[in-house]
């Protein structure tokens, strides 16, 4: 281990200029915040060129000859553990920004342009041959950034750490290959079950103005801060920025109170992760939540070990109770089933349960592998689709629109990014079982209204590290443990299997 | 007049590098709106370096060696009207920025970050003294600052040039002694007057959701655009934003639903002219407004000749009853003298009246003017100010708080920026009299709610401009004549004349 006592020159100029890296990436969070939840529709040309300048300006800081220089100078230098982390955070972002043409992110970025209104013509119109096309041309941009990169790695991998760097690929098709053999057969065998789950929550209307009440209640009983974050609807929800001001956002369907709540409870997972990072080191990578697969994990963690719990159910109906008289007879055993029904029919990805969701997402991975490695044509995208829902799911999609063309994020270029949502809920499993064998059975504190306990454990034992370590380093600091899908296939093997009577 | 018929190369890059300079201008000014209206207040930190951020890569970008460059290169190039005055526009804003060292700018922003807390515990203990020191400090610094932009020129021209930079300080050094000599009287006639105007909403309580709703009606009566703005609440209502996304902001006292309608309509008109500007043109001067005093006149139109008028309580007042019952008796005219009562008594300029509003302008136009000049030394400002209000508005502040405190922009470096805003009073009663000499009377038109009529001209006449001309330039074009106070003080004659029987 390291110890300088002093920090070379370099490196304060270098956390200097990356202050400046981080103040842009929040200017351009609330840009795309603002965009979603209050801005005009009419607002878009002129915010276009407003995120167009920040992102502009914040890869030019990044790909800086000097950036380069100074990461030079630090290479043999004698640094804290901490500060190598930093350098080795900034010099991963450096390098992949730097190897990239500008001409190609220019390329990509009108590509999506394009891409997008053609992808919602095709969903609207029912046809994914207006989509074809233009996904064509950016399989091909995106196979051409990923040369650039690493012209030596699988294509694929080099995208798919885009969101994912430090959890390699192997380990990923691994966990999402056990989770398609383990799960499908669990599928089926709920499928063939004679168990109806209750639904108290069915053939009523719940007010939406009282729903995002409700929201608020649940995120006062979780422990949301107030005095750094707020809640607001969006078409999508999200959760975005710093550990000063974490915000989440929710939508609401007048027969679905429980969906939102669950949706309210995963983006406060979100948040209180932002808000656990270290307020000290916001400006540098250390002040900075580790990626796609770290940051899943804590919304599922509180969406799935928390929010589909039966203690949670015990402790919030009460509350819900009092804003939504007409579940007044349902009990806690019944919302608790309700919140955990799989519904065996369904197509669509954001609607799905805690185990056809994988589902999804193992389709759309090796579709999308496929299409990287050239071995699947795009034109024969749909019927590969449906081919593997039928598969895995049992059910086969009618349509391209509730098929292949469900998603948004191959348009706007997102390809590699979907592993990390099954990931996230594998280590959010994980990660739960760790804080229950060092804190006890989280279910008592939950039934007495104690959620801090949670949020409190989460903060030191994950929050806290920023990006000081890598996610395979942060697993194992925060769990003991490599990372791994057992807790997650033992909890579901254990309460679907109860709950199925299987 | 230049024929070009094709734009040099040096043109287009620089367009393309002033195109980035906007898109950033905007992202700080989604940036503050969001701060004022809806970010938590834990925020602050983050959003600090955020705006830092944007706001240190848009003076690099201009003040940039290519910029200065690319401006050489243009200096003897054949251009259109258009071109010639994008460039002037580029190139103004290029030199002052680039004549600035940036050890200045960082001294400046750093004391005016000290300055702020200060003015504030000044005014909460009501002790001039505890501002005073940042506020000498910051006073040397300005006097430097103008030094730099121009050594030869009066400092406090230079830091007027600020936020007007076409009307030469003795223009308006000429018009605010001009609104002193006969304001003073005018204001004296109507504290001597026996005449007590009309109040119909004094004494009841108006529910601020329904003035809210109020408020939208009334946005909706004069044709906002709500496809490209937004109302919302906040301390200190502002309007920000681009000629796709102009938004107003207001707020609301349950005891003062008039004011309230004032600062919405107030609001409206800045957001009317930002809506107006050539969207084609965003991104370049041309789709940019003039300057403060235009601004100005802008909303004042809308706020006093519009809002202020008999006819706009016609039209008005019914949709108001349908919402506030306990003013279902009151009749236009009772409610238009409530919209023009002067408070003879009022030390605070937000509260002001048409009138009295501009002796609180003379008064910090005169004092910051011997500040920067080094007549009058800061420890005397209280003394100063309170003799000058007793003088010009017959009542002297007990304290420093409702004195020489009152106001923020001392404290922000705002110094020189006051002038303005009666500069655009006085251009606003111009205006409005070459639009009634242009399509005959307005009255008629607002009392058969047709609004249209004004911000379709104002468009036409002033908003399509964009900063294509310069102030004296784009009053010449909209009214045929030089800036003149003239029309204002005929007005303020006639109609104060008129209500207090003069």
């Amino acid at each position: 281990m390291a110890h300088a006592t002093q920090s070379p020159d370099a490196y304060d100029a270098l956390l200097d200029h990356y202050e400046t890296i981080t103040g842009l990436g929040g200017a351009a969070g609330i840009l795309s915040w603002d965009q979603e939840v209050m801005m005009p529709e009419g607002g878009t040309p002129a915010r276009s060129t407003q995120k167009s300048a920040v992102s502009t300006v914040r890869h030019d800081l990044l790909t800086d000859q000097q950036v380069a220089d100074w990461l030079d100078d630090l290479a043999d230098a004698d640094l804290t553990d901490e500060q190598a982390a930093v350098v080795r955070e900034i010099r991963r972002e450096h390098e992949r920004a730097a190897r990239v043409p500008s001409d190609l992110i220019a390329d990509l970025s009108e590509k999506t342009s394009e891409a997008h209104p053609k992808w919602k013509q095709a969903r609207e119109e029912d046809d994914f041959s207006i989509f074809a096309p233009v996904l064509e041309d950016l399989i091909d941009l995106k196979r051409e950034y990923a040369n650039h990169i690493d012209p030596d790695a699988d294509a694929y991998e080099v995208l798919f750490a885009d969101y994912e760097p430090y959890l390699d690929l192997d380990t990923a098709e691994r966990v999402l290959e056990r989770l398609r053999d383990e799960l499908v057969p669990l599928i089926a065998d709920i499928r063939d079950s004679d168990v109806t789950l209750a639904d108290p929550f069915a053939g009523s209307q719940f007010d939406v103005d009282t729903q995002e009440d409700l929201a608020r209640d649940v995120l006062d009983t979780l422990g949301y801060d107030w005095e750094h974050g707020r809640i607001d609807t969006a078409p999508h929800p999200f959760s975005s920025g710093t550990p000063f001001d974490a915000r989440v956002t929710t939508r609401f369907d007048p027969e679905k109170p429980v969906d939102a709540l669950l949706s309210t409870i995963h983006e406060f997972g979100h948040a209180r992760y932002t808000l656990g990072l270290p307020r000290a080191e916001y400006g540098t990578p250390l002040g900075e939540s580790r990626d796609l697969t770290v940051h899943e994990s804590q919304s599922r963690l509180w969406e799935n070990h928390i929010g589909r719990s039966p203690a949670f159910w015990e402790a919030f109906l009460p509350e819900m109770k009092t804003q939504f008289p007409q579940v007044e007879d349902a009990t806690p055993q019944a919302a608790f089933e309700a919140a955990n029904e799989i519904f065996e029919d369904n197509l669509i990805r954001v609607e799905a349960d805690e185990l056809t969701y994988h589902m999804h997402i193992v389709v759309r991975f090796e579709i999308e592998r496929e299409l990287i490695e050239g071995d699947l044509d795009v034109a024969d995208v749909p019927e590969a689709w449906n081919d593997k829902y039928e598969e895995y799911l049992g059910v086969r999609p009618e349509t391209d629109a509730e098929g292949c063309l469900q998603d948004i994020h191959w348009s706007q270029g997102s390809i590699g990014y979907f592993p990390t949502y099954s990931l996230g809920s594998v280590l959010a499993a994980q990660i739960f079982a760790a804080l229950e064998a060092d804190i006890g059975p989280v279910d008592e504190r939950v039934r007495e209204g104690d959620f801090d306990v949670v949020g409190d454990w989460l903060e030191s034992n994950v929050h806290q590290h920023g990006a000081r370590y890598t996610t395979p380093d942060l697993v194992r600091e925060a769990t003991g443990e490599a990372f791994t899908a057992d807790y997650f296939l033992d909890h579901v093997h254990e309460k679907y299997g109860e709950l199925y009577d299987l």
